[in-house]
C-alpha cells in the first residue's frame, strides 16, 4: 500500500460538500421523520467540525431538502419521488403507489411537423402531427411539463380518450393493440426559463431535468416524441447499469 | 377522430418553449457549423412568428448553447458531450473519441466510513475506506467533480497507480482480476453550490447533473460508491429503455 501524500489542508467547503453528498442520501434512506441528528452527533459521525456540518446543512437547505430553525432543529421538508430509468412506463404507472396523477391539458393541436420532429418520427417534414402539452400533477404538486408529438394515426386514436387521467403510453398500447418496444432517451440538467419555471411553480432558473424521449412500438416504428421538464427538487431518476461485454 | 377544442390562444412563451425544445435537438443533430438558419426561415419551418423564434433563441442563448449578434447571425457556441446511461464505463473510456481525460486529484484520504457509506459498501460503520476527490477535465475543460469511496482493499490496490490518467473502473478490474458487474445509479438536477460551481468554473447556482453510483464486482460485492457532479451545460446522458414484460 503506497498512499500518495494526502492533501494536507482540505478546505472546509470541500469537507462540507463531502458531508452534504452522503447526508443527502442518508436523508432519503433514513427518512428522519423526527428530524435529523444534532450537529454534535453528525460531527462525530463524519469526523468533522460542527462548522463543517453547519455548512453541509446549509447546502441541503438551499437545495430545499431540509429546513432548520434555532429551536426546532433540522427536519426534512421535501420528498423526492423516484422515477425509473430502467423501464418504459408512464407517470401514472410510475407513481401509482404515491398517489393520483392528474394532467392539466394545456394544448391539443395539429401542427406541421418541424424537420427534426419529422425525421425522428420517420415522417415527411410538414406532415400534420398531433401536439399535446400537459402539466402533470401528483396530488396538488406539479411534477412535470410534457410536450408530446404523436404520429398522426396514433394521435387521432389517442385523442378519443380523456387525457386528464390517462398515460399516453397506456392509450397507445390500448389503441394499437401493440406493446411499446423501446425508447431512446437524452437527459440533461437545465435552468428553467422564466415561463417554464412559473408554470411548474418554481423560481426562475431552478434546476430541472430535461428528458427527451422517442418511443417506438414493438415493431420498431417510432410513434411518440416527448420533451419533458421534470422538477429537479422533486424527481430522482433511478436505474441499473451493466458492464458491457466488450 | 374527435379532437377536443384546441386551446384557442396559446401564449407566445408556450410556443417559444415548443420551438426551443425542437431547436435544441436540431442544433445537436445538424451541428450548424455555418450558423443557424435565419429568423424568417425558422419562422416558416415552425409556422410561428419571428417574435416567437426570437424568444426561443433567447432561451437557447441563456442556456449557453448558442450566441447571437446583430450582424454575425446565430451560431452554436457550446458542444455537449454524450455520456452513456446504458453501459458501465469510466469517463476516460467514454470520451476516448473526444480527447484526453485528465484528472486533477484534489484529495486522497483514509476516512472512517460514515453510516450511509458503510451500509452501501457492506462494511461496518467506522471502518477505514479510501476517499478520492478528482476534478476531471476533457482537454482544458472541467467536466465533472467526482467524490469516490472505495472498499479498503480495493482502495489500497487502486492507489498503487497514477490516478491522474486512469479511470478508477479500469484500475479496479486490473487489480482484482474481476470484471465490474453492475451499478445502481440515481440522477438528479441540482443547482451548484457556490464552491462546487467555482471548482467546475460555473456560475453559482448553475444546473448540474448529480450522479450517485454504487458499483459492484461481477460477484455482487459493492466496492465503489461515487458522488459525481457533471456540468449541465456540457453533458447529456443518453440511453435506451425497454418496456418491461409486466
Amino acid at each position: 500500500m503506497s498512499h500518495p501524500e494526502p492533501t494536507p489542508l482540505r478546505r472546509r467547503a470541500d469537507r462540507a460538500r463531502q458531508v452534504a453528498d452522503v447526508l443527502r442520501q442518508q436523508v432519503r434512506d433514513a427518512g428522519y421523520q423526527d428530524g435529523l441528528p444534532g450537529e454534535a452527533e453528525l460531527a462525530a459521525e463524519f469526523s468533522v467540525s460542527r462548522n463543517t456540518i453547519r455548512e453541509a446543512l446549509t447546502t441541503l437547505k438551499t437545495e430545499g431538502l431540509i429546513d432548520r430553525g434555532p429551536r426546532v432543529g433540522t427536519h426534512v421538508v421535501q420528498r423526492k419521488y423516484d422515477h425509473g430509468l430502467d423501464a418504459l412506463v408512464g407517470l401514472k404507472e410510475t407513481f401509482k403507489d404515491y398517489g393520483e396523477v392528474r394532467n392539466e391539458v394545456r394544448a391539443v393541436i395539429s401542427v406541421p411537423a418541424p424537420v427534426a420532429v419529422a425525421r425522428r418520427l420517420q415522417l415527411d417534414p410538414g406532415v400534420s402531427v398531433v401536439f399535446i402539452e400537459r402539466l402533470r400533477y401528483l396530488g396538488a404538486l406539479p411534477l412535470s411539463l410534457d410536450l408530446t408529438y404523436l404520429a398522426p394515426d396514433i394521435g387521432d386514436a389517442v385523442l378519443a380518450h380523456p387525457l386528464e387521467t390517462n398515460d399516453v403510453f397506456a392509450l397507445i398500447e390500448q389503441e394499437t393493440g401493440r406493446r411499446l418496444g423501446s425508447a431512446t432517451i437524452a437527459l440533461e440538467a437545465v435552468a428553467a426559463d422564466p415561463h417554464s419555471a412559473a408554470t411548474l411553480q418554481l423560481p426562475s432558473g431552478a434546476p430541472i431535468l430535461m428528458l427527451e424521449r422517442l418511443t417506438t412500438l414493438d415493431d420498431g416504428r417510432p410513434v411518440d416524441l416527448e420533451y419533458i421538464r421534470l422538477r429537479g427538487d422533486r424527481i430522482t431518476m433511478r436505474g441499473n447499469l451493466l458492464r458491457s461485454d466488450s
